[in-house]
């Protein structure tokens, strides 16, 4: 199903990040790539206080910019560095109110194609079993 | 279809946005609500540094943050203050590359029940037609 | 946003379904197309009993039917024949529950780009204003 | 996260789903239940002509049916007999076109609170492993 490998460091995938996702940085050193593999990939968000929302809970735009972003980091894991990838449709469900602490991405593709790329990714609190979210997305892939 | 009929002042929803969305403010006075009206809402994002992608498009993220309040305040001018009425699903089709300029959200709702509330909002570029993206979106309403 | 202009007469229209979806005409001439245009359509199915679920209602694959054959329909207004053409997102909301009675979608294009098109359908019970359904879907389009 | 369990023997699922949803059995009887547990279920839909479209694969509403089926008895799996839930939102992702053969759901909740359960669906070719189709839906549980 997926057409190439590509093997990436953690350390590219920081550079990687730096230079075509920097808005992740604003606050800090928040995101952090776990593992990368083959269309696979686990992330970590820090727990920062912008990302609060009234009741303790973590805003659902911060949790959306952690599954994207971590299932850019899986489609980076499996065809390799496409910058031109654009992210075409991305649906979420919240399930639960996730603490005010670290949140965890774990990403998978269901399908690599040559100009489409579908994945999940559920999102947990760190330490806690029950998802928070999961998302689906959908990823155009140009010409390579 | 609306339940009742809620009378806010732009000023009540910059009051109630300060207190239940400080989030939105961190990076200064960069989101407005241009009209409000009944499960109606428009909405604009002025452009911000910290929202750029490379390629002088605005992150995904960004604009799903912009999309996600402005569906919440055109709840607001349906129903009322119901500070706890949570997103359950939010689903955004990306359709165009949005310059480097402010947006524009527009809402309505489809349907504003007892207890789920289902809205669209379309998102523009000022000035420009052609819209940039599309969301539909699922409140969960608690008793009230 | 609409690259070329086709123009199909309902006949063409209705040539094309009975060779091309073959199973709308299972249960007999249920499905009918009001109106076509650019990226625009209007169509109707008829009550059928093979529809219904019970407490009086129709089931939710009936609904996702039409809405599908709609919206590619709408599709050939704006682009021609592309038989090819295939669905590679359909996502539904149903907001109330339908009368069993004859359905309406009306559908239009968001985005008709050169390789993916996005449309919405709205679907109402003949002679009702309330939807009962919103549909979003994405078309991926072959090169031609 | 599942509130009660309900045995149910796959005897009461077919006695339930001929009462229930008579729809899918106007083809005769190519549905089939292959597993169902907590929340989890396993169900086939055999090939049948009606299903086919042009190209020798299967039509999108024919999947799309089998998903929603397989869920709701799933759900049944978990929180017993609540012929009133109703299906919200369905999302429904086309991978890959299956071959002219029988359709595997497997599916599994990843949430079932008292008022919304949100569950996935991924469908496959029998005897292949690559997914063809993967779906999330959320159903309202009415109060019980």
């Amino acid at each position: 199903m997926m057409p190439k490998f590509a093997s990436f460091s953690l350390a590219d995938i920081d550079a990687f990040l730096r230079r075509d996702f920097p808005q992740i940085y604003i606050h800090g050193e928040i995101f952090s790539v776990l593992e990368i593999g083959h269309g696979t990939c686990q992330m970590r968000m820090a727990y920062h206080d912008s990302q609060l929302r009234p009741g303790g809970t973590i805003s659902g735009p911060a949790m959306m910019a952690l599954a994207d972003v971590a299932l850019y980091v899986a489609l980076l894991g499996a065809i390799g560095e496409v910058p031109l990838a654009v992210t075409t449709n991305f649906s979420i469900n919240f399930l639960k109110k996730p603490a005010p602490r670290a949140l965890i991405a774990g990403c998978r593709y269901l399908k690599i194609g040559k100009t489409l790329a579908v994945g999940e990714s559920t999102l947990f609190s760190e330490g806690d079993e029950a998802p928070v979210a999961h998302v689906t997305a959908t990823y155009a892939i140009p010409p390579h």
